[in-house]
């Protein structure tokens, strides 16, 4: 934790204001969507909403002197994977948790915030004032996972409700795509400063990059149907051995949630079904499809290292959480730059999430938090339209499995020079 | 269908009481409980509710011109397994219907209800009423389930929250248990006269009995704890070999809801976790554990038509549905005849379910009701303290695989003469 | 063990007679074609070399004075489904075993012999007479087992490569199905007298059947392709519902080993690949197709009971192991009587595998043989032309899963009368 | 195809010697021992004798004039995973393939022998001579294969045979462990020059490293002793959370091969079952259980540019199979440097197995040949005591998943400086 506290006042409304978005989210659900658990890897949002609450009493509320739990099975249910803090519930079966009820996790909530509040507004030290921080950038993470796990609920009940009606404005032309060159060299990657950061973009570092060139856009729907006619999911040439492998056990045709009706693509959105437009982005594609996308498209995927080296220059702007779109703008022109680099949609790099040179795990159950999953996962980076601008950097190293689809994720294109 | 069918105002007045019975089991749930499914072998509650009204629907309403289905989806998703209607939900997927809401499939079940009493009330063939009828012993079996998978849903909380808190009477003392005697010879066997009955019941046919010996009463918790106390589920030698497999497999150590606590076996039960009783009746085991602790106790259990040639003499009265105690009463001194034969617990049977001598399926979707299952299944007989009265017959078969340990299944012992 | 033993001088030339089909059955096949196993429920030759010799080892020569075993693993290895044994190795392991090698084996059964002939020829005492004659029917069943094993070993090589290059004659014209009427009433079944029987077949009892009429022969391959064009697989009303999955879940589109090409249904034989012709019999059906099969007919498969009231009176003749065919025999007129009873193929009753009304489990490990095995299983009857013929009987009852294809089972109808 | 191609009659010698090697490794093999595989991951000897001899015909003698394959189904059974090249037996089920037999693959080497000598000896052009020479590499790497997979059928054997019964000698103190700093900066890793290199080793790039240590000698099995009696194998906090769950399914409680009998480890070896020394080199491990070591030991393991950047300046000396030990040697004193670096056991690094900056697929079939198993798996360096000496480069990237432990995958130990 080498990031500064922030002062009490700060973090107390920084405290309301991220509970309270938690709280917004779940407005256009009922008790029942708060309880569906589609597949192993999404978690009911009533959990989400336990567990990050969970996680300000285990790691904040617990530190304090003659602390007592709130109700003492709530550890066993709401601990996601922290060894370090017991056993806890196995994950397919958190969907089965009608008990407690939803009412009751909103006491939970309540009864924490109220302990939380009284901490912030007077005795808390930095150390507790940092575990809070992290707190909320957790409940941040989740905010994300609720929307991307209730998408994947709601879309896959044969009724296909929205989440909300209201869908996002999709005017907009994508511009022809680009090559944006960058010279490598010994660059510098990686969390720097004394803001908030994760273990894992720490610590900051050199890497030695060859010159390259990277899209100036994300791909889009168009770009992408031009693959899916051109038999992109029937020519095992064009995949990885193992991304092949799951598009035949998956029986893939499509990014998920597009579906074929009367000869024409639809697709899945939060705000209902509707046709896929040509020019919006494409997204719900796993690592393996982005990769055989960029094969067949004679390109490649970014290095996180070559994503960070561009993204350094580059403003941080694009559709976060905050525009509450919850499906990403359609590339606009913006004058030559690289875009949407930022917001909108997750790109899937060609980098395998490691730990930087010299990183270490952070000391008690918070080394849970990232280290452990360094295998097997690749990163992503750029942020999405579901995720709070106030938890995003540059920095910020997102990690997936290479056959997750049911994320925000979208392609970006690069190439060598 | 070879019943009678009922006088319109005996089946109005059966209408009603049988969907208020259903309602009313509904009662001690809230919304986010009856969405649970536990396995796939069970079903939400409110796919249950659902499922019922869609049998009226499907079979009864349709046959009137000019319907219309109350929505274009519900077919889909509930329509339980008659493939002659058309593609469903996969089964284990019941428990992700958020939606419909609660609130949704309680109108559905208003509409149907609305729409059914008119066609009682006026102008119903015999033909319908015949079929309202079959519907409403649906429901009724689906009562029992309805018990049964919530009974699963909430013993697998960690929480281990009660259905409803009102215990059962546990007094009593469980008699000796005695041999009854039957000199065996020809019988008569499955259903007879005017009165409903599935066709599973029929033809009422002629068998050819050995004399035999019947349990006095069925099986305590305390005779079946000698079993485990002398190692009964780690001697392979008393199991059939695809019992033993399973009981490897699943790590079965007692019935389910079992579980030791400092040396002391309690059980979950509808009102929550309590100690088990030596007096009480054990339930919750599956064939294969009946078959194993008969073998044991040097017996083995009843073939069906053993069961039914007893069961012919003895008035019907036990603990069904009706008298609300949700878990079988302790047997008592009856004067010397066979107790419990009826209600209280299913009782295993030593048949696996197949068609009489002469069974014919019926024609049309009602035809997949019973018959496609006459494999791989055991009969049970006898009812339990889920079953509603007068959903009963001496000639109910009841069936299940031979690991189904959920239902309300206890053991009755036989032994030839 | 309710048998005669046979006198030492038949049980020798006896012994010699069996052990020595059993090495013929295997002078066709090299040391790596008996190592194959090609799905666990088969095993390769080799174990069934080494197993059929334990037996004798384990159950005959254990029992003389001063022992000792041929090879301190072999228990272990070559044990097949004993508890009371000891341990052995997983069942889907037997085609690791390079080692012991096929000489070792070899060596293995002399060794075994030698010491039976020894043992034959001089003290044998009544208990191990019988013992040694269950090991040899033990020999004959695997003797079938065997080929059957070996049939899908070489049929699932893509080289298809046949067990022996001499196809069975296969002239004939299949008479046409007729009708049997039998009476049905009180009918004795089960083995009676003194010769061998196993315990499953006893004891003989009486049961009460309905009038009823059997086909007058088997279910040819024309008749079967007439279901199959009929839909007959893509047609769940015709299926059990267990069946119906299964038959999805496998994809199954004809009988194993048929596949079409060019138009035309060819099929795999001991002999190789060879076409389909109308006039044979359809073997190679699970109970789940033999089953559809029967209903599309408008007919049904016959119980065991009716199956042996008829048998009773028929004379035990047909292709079996010792016609050396391999392969059933094309019905031909006979007269006016029920024809094919015996050899050529397996008949699929309507009967679940369960024990006989008084059937006691033998003591000791022998009690495993067939007891432990009644449960989810259904009957076959008749023996087929792999059936060594003085290992059969009428009461004989042969018994698999309902999914099992690659015994030589095939179908004969029945129907009410 | 970037190397050089050799001299006609180089490569006939080459040719040769590297062929008849591979006869060699079948010499104390039996047909029925080259016909099990084991697990899915391993392939039968037989196989890799006719996969590596179809990789010639496939490769060389397909591209001449009027050539016609030696078996018209060879190309099905035998090719690996080269979708260009047709369809192929499914993995798993190489171990059914009792035909062809032995003789006929071994006749199928010396026809396509005879084909590529005559060929070599003549008219082959130099990019015929390229193609050649990667076919021997190739069979090159399948001598270790047919080695590691064997000593993975015969360990499994209950009997545990050994491949052959002579040991490697033993003696030897494993001297301590230093660590050995180097500076890092910027270091040019990969293949350089016009040798043969696989695709997958270029091209040769710049890297920018930190200062690290590295171990001066391999972990050995004392080492990875003091760590299984630290609770190893049962502290979660140790482990990657993949590597925890891996570890906890599979009921890993050591390295492959190890047992404890009577309180001491054994391991099985290719010459049988012996003691395990302190003193050498621990071996078969994954890279989850080389992590969790490296986590307790305090050091993690080191990057494949740290290794190659050490392994530049060693002269390449150890244990290759030229050596003909079948087990790594003990480390020795070697006065003061990085020992083990080469031979003996492959070095599990922290690097995922990705394309090198600048990597280009090559064109047709040959590009299958490493670029699609660029996801999921990790780097090893070093070559192990079963790689061929004139196999082996510095530049050598070997791969395998993470949990794979049948390969002779060893730890060297890296920290940060």
């Amino acid at each position: 934790m080498d990031f500064e506290a922030p002062s009490p006042a700060d973090l107390l409304a920084r405290y309301g204001e991220v509970r309270g978005t938690t709280a917004r989210l779940c407005e256009p659900l009922s008790a029942e969507d708060m309880l569906v658990q589609s597949m192993p890897q999404a978690s009911p949002t009533k959990w989400h909403l336990a567990h990050t609450t969970w996680f300000f009493e285990a790691f904040v509320l617990a530190e304090l002197p003659g602390h007592r739990p709130f109700h003492e099975s709530f550890g066993y249910l709401f601990n996601s994977y922290y060894n370090a803090l017991g056993d806890r519930l196995s994950r397919p079966k958190r969907g089965l948790l009608s008990r407690p009820s939803l009412a009751q996790v909103m006491r939970y909530r309540e009864h924490v915030d109220g302990a939380m509040r009284q901490l912030l507004a007077s005795r808390a030290s930095s150390n507790l004032r940092r575990l809070t921080l992290i707190g909320l950038h957790h409940e941040q993470q989740h905010q994300e996972l609720i929307l991307t796990d209730i998408k994947h609920a709601l879309g896959g009940n044969p009724l296909k409700p929205s989440y909300r009606d209201r869908p996002a404005a999709l005017a907009g032309v994508a511009p022809p795509l680009r090559w944006m060159e960058h010279p490598g060299g010994l660059i510098d990657i990686g969390h720097a400063g004394a803001g908030f950061a994760y273990d894992n973009e720490t610590p900051r570092h050199r890497v030695f990059l060859r010159p390259f060139r990277l899209a100036s856009r994300l791909a889009t729907c168009g770009d992408y149907m031009a693959f899916l006619d051109d038999g992109g999911y029937s020519r095992p040439e064009l995949w990885l051995s193992d991304g092949w492998d799951a598009c035949q056990r998956e029986g893939w045709q499509a990014p998920l949630y597009w579906e074929k009706t009367e000869g024409r693509w639809w697709q899945y959105t939060l705000a209902g079904p509707r046709r896929v437009r040509e020019d919006e982005l494409v997204i719900h594609v796993s690592f393996y499809e982005a990769d055989a996308f960029a094969r067949w498209s004679g390109a490649r995927l970014p290095t996180e290292a070559e994503w960070e080296a561009v993204a350094a220059d580059v403003p941080v702007a694009g559709s976060f959480l905050d525009a509450d779109r919850l499906h990403p703008a359609p590339a606009e022109e913006n004058g030559g730059g690289t875009a949407q680099l930022f917001g909108e949609a997750w790109q899937w790099t060609a980098s395998p999430y490691v730990a930087y040179p010299g990183y270490r795990t952070p000391e008690g159950a918070l080394g849970e938090y990232n280290g452990k999953f360094m295998c097997n996962q690749l990163v992503l980076r750029g942020g999405s339209c579901l995720t709070p601008r106030s938890h995003f950097r540059r920095s910020y190293r997102n990690f997936f499995p290479p056959d997750a689809r049911w994320q925000f994720s979208g392609v970006r294109l690069a190439r060598d020079l």
